[in-house]
């Protein structure tokens, strides 16, 4: 009854769901415990469904859903790179397309080739879908680190200029939330969360 | 700058992290814990992006992912309810329903009116799309539940038919799927995960 096909997606299916135990730097906003990369993705899907409308002319709200929701995979082999470590960043590209052959490859082709082109699109970070899809990215963890009273800004003592460097992408892909999250900042240096 | 539209969004965006604590009977593939339904949720989004061409005539997959990636957002308020639960479950449609209307009222009342639509034709399960995207809800934990020699049926001392009565909806929703998922139940009393 099972063909090859079948099998190939089932393993897939089953592969990443390893993706829910990479842990990322980024706290639950209760700051319970660390957020994985599985609930960040579709934390982030969700948001380009309620944030469709901020989304500049040109980006398919569609593709950047899909594009969201495998966005990390490539963490399930290469792990999640803490953003403001340079030194782990440096090696993180190889790793990743590395992992990306490994995991699309599980997929039969054609469905394997159109998410790594997905994928491929994201870190390319060319196209509008794909600035949009990033600047939901950097404005998560914004928003965590926000409600958790500085989060990992504290724990890692990042500063005012290291997050606008990180955020810089929202002015571009998602211009008309850029003056959000400029405020954003602005109240959580105020509020003592983030060091100027 | 920021509007009150904008803030009712993020005010959504935020409250629905909870969905992160919200724990499911489920084991991950590696048994290391229970899975949590924002995950799942992620999970059975992908699943229907990989599983696309098994889906039905009439179902719309960008609906259908959608669906799968708030149709357990009630949980929030109401729990998840473990579906061999019989008491727990005869007071789960009322307080699912208090649920959806606090927590999709928290958004601009278009994007709410159209998230809980997409929730209500999940719930009513008559469309081709909710349809299909209960079959998958159903298949997941069976994949976990196999991958696990067992997981939650051995916890619980699940039966054959317990199983069968609760993948029914695979039958209609996926017929294409429906001898995959009788295998692997076949499969999973062979190899000692279930009682027959």
């Amino acid at each position: 009854m099972q063909t090859d096909r079948l099998t190939q997606q089932i393993q897939f299916i089953i592969e990443i769901d390893r993706l829910k135990q990479i842990l990322r730097q980024t706290l639950l906003i209760d700051g319970s415990r660390q957020e994985n990369s599985a609930e960040h993705s579709w934390h982030l899907a969700i948001m380009a469904m309620t944030l469709a409308e901020y989304a500049p002319d040109g980006v398919d709200i569609f593709q950047a859903i899909k594009m969201l929701l495998i966005h990390d995979l490539v963490e399930i082999d290469a792990g999640d790179t803490f953003c403001y470590d340079v030194q782990a960043n440096s090696s993180k590209a190889e790793k990743e397309l590395q992992a990306a052959s490994r995991l699309f490859g599980i997929l039969p082709s054609d469905i394997g080739s159109e998410l790594r082109l997905l994928w491929d699109e994201f870190e390319a970070g060319e196209t509008p879908t794909a600035k949009f899809a990033a600047a939901l990215d950097r404005i998560q963890p914004l928003l965590h680190n926000q409600q958790t009273k500085g989060g990992t800004w504290r724990i890692h003592g990042i500063r005012r200029d290291q997050v606008m460097k990180r955020v810089a992408p929202v002015e571009t892909g998602a211009p008309e939330l850029w003056p959000f999250v400029l405020q954003l900042i602005e109240d959580s240096v105020s509020a003592g969360y983030l060091m100027a």
